[in-house]
This record gives C-alpha cells, sequence and structure tokens, in this order.
C-alpha cells in the first residue's frame, strides 16, 4: 500500500471539494446552469488577477495562452524582447521565433533573476521593442523575477508592453495586475489554481487591447478579442472544458474564503521552511538570487545524480517531486510547495528527502531537515 | 485552507479508488452484477479472516454483530465471562447484561493486559461458562489482549468458546482465525477495513455454529444462521448497504495485492516509530503492557488536559485524533496508525503534535518527536 503525493510544480493535488464536484455529471455549455457557473468563475477570475478587465480563458494548457500573447499582441518582424533564464522563457522566445517575430534574447544565466535595469538597457538600445516577455516565477529555476520593478519601465513607455507569465506566480505571490499596471497576465489550472491541467487564462490591460487592435498575426482557436467577446455575453467562444470549469468555480471559492492575502502568506510560509530545511541537511539552494514561493529548486549533493533522488522518492515512497530540465538536468531536484498545500506537505516532502538521500550515502544527521522545517514553521 | 487528516481510531481514511468506487451508481442487491460482487467480497473475507468459515456480513456498526454474538450463542441464564479493561470489555458485559445471560466481569485494569491465567482460573472457578468475550485490541485503551493463549486455553473446554472483538486488529495484526482456534471472530468496516462504517462482519468455527443452534435468546435482524444460508446462495439475507459492499470489494484487493504478512508488518512499523516518537519528546506510554498496533494511547502531560490537545490539533492543524474515553478522559489521547495508513502519516501526526505541545506549554527539543520517528521509519 503506497499513498501518492503530487509535490512537483504542476500538475499539483487537487481540493477534495472539487474533486468531488468533477466528478459530478457533465453540465452543458449552452444551459442556464453553465451561464450561472460561468458568471461566478469571471467574477471570482478577476479578484485572483486583481483586475478589472475580462480574464479570457482557453482550454489548453498554459503554452496555449502564451502562444496567443504573441500571436495576438504583435505583427510579423515586431520587435520583441524575451527574458531567457529558464525553459519558459526560451519558450517565449520559441513561440516569438515561429510567428517570424524579430525577437531578441535577454539571456540570464539559470539560477539568477533578471536585473530591472538590463531590461532598460535592452529597450533604449533598441527602442522598437513592442513586447517584452517574462516569466513572474521561473518554473525551470525556481527563481522569482522583479515583476514590479519591470512593470514601473515599461508602463512609461507608450509603445511596448510586459507580458508576464504567472503560471507558478498568480495565486503563491502578489502580483496585482492593475495596481502594477502589468500589460498581461497569463497562467495555468494546474498550479495556485489546484485543478488539472487544461485551461489557461490571459488577461490583457486597455494598452494591451490597443496592440491587439494593431496584430496582424494569424490566429483562430487563441483569438483574444472573439473570447473576450463571448465572455462578455457569459459565453465561452469554443466549447470549454466544462468539467474544469465547475472544478474551477470550487477552487476559486477556495481561495476567496482563504483570501489572497493569506494564500501568499501560505505559500512564503511553506517556501520559507523548505529552504531552511534543506540547507540544515547541508544542501545548497539552486536559485541564487531571490527564490519562487512556488518551488524550490536545490542542487543534488556532489557525487548523486539529481535523477535518482527523483527515481527513488518516487518508487519508494510514492512521492512525485521534479528534477532538472535541459541545463539543469540531472544537477537539482525540485520540491513544489504551491496550491492545495500545507505544512504537513512540507514535513512529509523533508522526511523524504532525508529517506532518500540517506540511501543514496549523502552523510548528514538525520532529523535535521525535519527539525529545521518544524522551527520555521511552528517556531522554536 | 485547512488540509484535513483522519488519525483517529476509527473511522480511518478511505482508499482513493474505493472512494471513486462508492461514487459509482448504486447497483441493485438482487441484479446479476451484484452477486459477482458479493461473490469475490465473501472469498476475500475468508482470506482477511483466515478462516473457511463463512464471514456473516451486517449493514450495521460493529456493535450490532457484537450483540449478535451473545444473541446468537446464548440462552437466558447461561454463564459467561467478559474481560473488562476498557470501554469495549464494558460493551460486552452491558450487552450480555441487556439479554439477561448470568455475566461475570474480569476486571483488568485500563492499560493493561489480561493474563491468561485469570481467564484459566475463572473458568476453573466456574465451569459453566459458555463464552468468554474478550477484545484482541482493547481502542479505549491501545492494549492487546493475548488472544492466541487464551485460545489455547479454551480450545481444550468443549462447553466454552472464545468470542474476540477484532474490531481493530482484523487487518493490523495476525489473528488467525483457524490457525488460533477462535471461535468467532467480529470485526467492522470503519477500521483496518478503511470503509466509511456501516457494515460488522463475524465468522464463526464449527463449535460456535453448534452453541448457535442451541441458543433461544430473541433475535431477528442480527440472525446468524439466516444470514449464513443467505450468504450461502450468494445473498444477503436483508437489503445490504451496497455502496459499501462496491467499497469493500476495493479494499479487499488492496489487502490481498499487498498481502496479510506485509500489512501487519507495515502497521507494526507505524506503531514503534509513534511509540518511540513520542517517548522521544518525554511523553509517557498509556499502555502499561503489550500495545497494539492499530494506535498508541499516550499520557497527557501533567498539568495539560488532553481534552485541550485533541481540540487544538483539530481545529489548528486539521487533525483529529482521539481523546480518552471515560476513566481515561481528559488524561491521554490516542493517535491511531491503522488502514490505510502510511510513514508519512505518522510524521504528519509527530509533526502537529510537537506544535500542539509547545503551544500548550509542554517542554521538549523541537524536532525530537520528528527524528526519533524518523530514524525508527527509515532508520538511522
Amino acid at each position: 500500500m503506497q499513498k501518492k503525493y503530487l509535490l512537483a510544480p504542476g500538475p499539483t493535488p487537487v481540493p477534495e471539494r472539487a474533486l468531488a464536484d468533477m466528478s459530478l455529471p457533465i453540465v452543458h455549455h449552452r444551459a442556464p446552469e453553465y451561464s450561472v457557473i460561468l458568471q461566478e468563475v469571471r467574477d471570482n477570475l478577476k479578484y485572483l488577477f486583481q483586475t478589472k478587465q475580462e480574464v479570457l480563458i482557453f482550454t489548453s494548457s498554459g503554452t496555449g495562452a502564451m502562444e496567443g500573447c504573441v500571436s495576438n499582441l504583435l505583427s510579423a518582424g515586431d520587435h520583441a524582447l524575451a527574458v531567457r533564464g529558464g525553459k519558459f522563457g526560451e519558450r517565449w522566445f520559441d513561440i516569438c521565433k515561429a510567428y517570424s517575430v524579430n525577437v531578441k534574447a535577454l539571456d540570464v544565466e539559470w539560477g539568477h533573476t533578471v536585473s530591472p535595469k538590463s531590461i532598460e538597457d535592452a529597450l533604449n538600445e533598441d527602442p522598437e521593442i513592442k513586447a517584452v516577455y517574462i516569466q513572474a516565477s521561473e518554473t525551470s529555476t525556481g527563481v522569482y523575477h522583479p515583476v514590479k520593478e519591470i512593470a514601473d519601465i515599461i508602463k512609461k513607455r507608450p509603445n511596448t508592453i510586459l507580458v508576464v507569465d504567472a503560471i507558478t506566480a498568480l495565486g503563491v505571490t502578489n502580483v496585482p495586475q492593475d495596481e502594477w499596471g502589468i500589460d498581461v497576465v497569463v497562467t495555468g489550472s494546474q498550479k495556485a489554481l489546484m485543478l488539472p491541467p487544461g485551461l489557461a487564462f490571459a488577461s490583457l490591460s486597455e494598452k494591451a487591447w490597443g496592440f491587439v487592435e494593431k496584430s496582424t498575426l494569424p490566429k483562430y482557436y487563441f483569438n483574444f478579442k472573439k473570447e473576450k467577446k463571448s465572455l462578455e455575453k457569459n459565453q465561452n467562444a469554443y466549447t470549454p472544458n466544462v468539467q474544469l470549469i465547475v472544478g474551477l468555480r470550487e477552487v476559486l471559492r477556495e481561495i476567496k474564503e482563504e483570501g489572497l492575502e493569506k494564500v501568499f502568506k501560505r505559500h512564503a510560509n511553506l517556501a520559507n521552511a523548505v529552504r531552511i530545511a534543506v540547507q540544515a541537511m547541508g544542501l545548497k539552494l539552486y536559485t541564487a538570487d531571490e527564490p519562487s514561493n512556488a518551488l524550490t529548486a536545490v542542487w543534488a549533493p556532489e557525487g548523486i545524480d539529481a535523477g535518482k533522488i527523483t527515481k527513488l522518492i518516487r518508487e519508494k515512497y510514492g512521492i512525485t517531486i521534479a528534477g532538472g530540465q535541459d541545463a539543469a538536468k540531472g544537477k537539482i531536484f525540485r520540491i513544489a510547495h504551491l496550491g492545495y498545500a500545507g505544512c504537513f506537505d512540507v514535513i512529509t516532502a523533508i522526511s523524504a528527502l532525508e529517506a532518500v538521500l540517506k540511501e543514496l550515502g549523502y552523510k548528514f544527521e538525520t532529523g535535521s531537515g525535519l527539525k529545521a522545517a518544524q522551527k520555521a514553521l511552528f517556531g522554536e
């Protein structure tokens, strides 16, 4: 008998009430019952995004909404800047390339935060840059980029917008779209929204909607204007994943009930405990600068392949954490603490990590990680 | 947001696959589909009970099957002995009284194990005793009674049977009915069977069935002969809780897949870790002699009401453990580790216990319980 624990940075565990709701019979997406659900979902998405704008909903993974943020905002040959400090920064770059956007990469060493200054320099160097693409939390490296400071730079420039992939940031850390003046915020269902994968979201500022008007790139399924028009009539443009929308209603209720402030505080506490615990075990954080509160990326101890850690922890203890991707493959592992996560998930993760590292021959004092996590979570 | 953890000695958590099966549409109990389910359940119950006898199934809580073990086995005025070392020993005594059985109590100090010798003495003193009623695991005190040794004494006596309430023992500890020669074994659905409450089970030896033939006490719903006859035709005498029977099919599959030996070993390991952990925190076990592997009863630290511990751990951390009952109320708390329980449930329980005791002013080294549990579960 082996219980399963999902401690990877998405998909994340689904709250029991949402699971139960999603096992109810399928609602028809043109039925009156669905209208009531969608209306509530639309209202609560605005609460989550901290925006007055309509939050667009797509039945796709997060990448679909990312693609839409290129195809709906730019035209072929437009200049763009992609902050490339991890796998998902690369994705922005690749999408731009696929659409013949004249994209420049702002390369950042993996594990590091981009400096707002370097973005300002890039914009000064090429004033034609129409969009800056970035991650708030770069999931592949566990880094949090200084979105607020970057927004401050870009909002002064009438011809440039900031597009933020907040897939592992929204609902984890405070990223108030309207207050900070972020032009586009994108997220997915399977992270802090605590749902299975299958929905993507994008919210655009007035300024960004102006860019949509001028965009000539081809688009059909991820047509932002069409989706907005439909939502304003309380419908989806194409058949939505109604099962996930029903789950979404429930998780948004739970987020609202807890309150954003408490949600952010909870994530900060869990992240803090994991960082302290792994360091108490003598491990080194992969993230050099400001870490994301969604996940903690950790260097595998010298001489131990990180892939062995993730394999053993899954097979022996039923726990799914993530390894490193691309350049970080085999070198790091990533423990998530986002979404439907509480203190005892952190305790479980550290307990299992201790057991696995011990088995792989890493030397440290048994219980040292647990003790540090316990103190961080509950006090001395 | 608060995850809930059920760490009380019943009801216990239900495995996800069983929950999913129980949310399927209700099967009719006379439909062919149900026959297939019941046949599998009957076979696997024999595996669980380690018996060739038919295991009777009642839609009731465990107490219903206990009552049937008096009303079906004895007649008014018959002599009986009830081992009374906890709340559930008292229940045997009270049921006998309710049916005008001439029952004698063998009182055992709470927290202690009955000595087989004292039972032999009682039987010698009153050779008319027809039935000895006992718990294998006394849930109120966390004590395991030496059932094997007691069975050895009773099986030599043709006019006496041993009736064992194994409600928190079956599927936790090895209690092989046929091999040990236990005449009656009773259990319920909400303990090691990992289901919601609502089903009770009883399995009778040939010798016990002989007693049934002579019993003249009134019975109707808990009529053992009637239920046996129905089951042999692969039916239930009265409308069964089909939803739980569907769940039962799944949990019995899971138990069989893991294998009884591994199931017992798992429970022993978890129990051992909890005992070691609480003692490492300076706490004292309530159970003086052999403890049950289903739960661990622990004295609250001096000056701290145990009720405050169970209240705080539930309200603040969403964890349900049990307090003391009757004589032990306010003095002890009980952490269960039975059924759908694994290593990280123990780690979670100890982490929460540390947090709560710290808050209530008990002095101990933070992390000491966790460290001890970690070592016990995973090695140095």
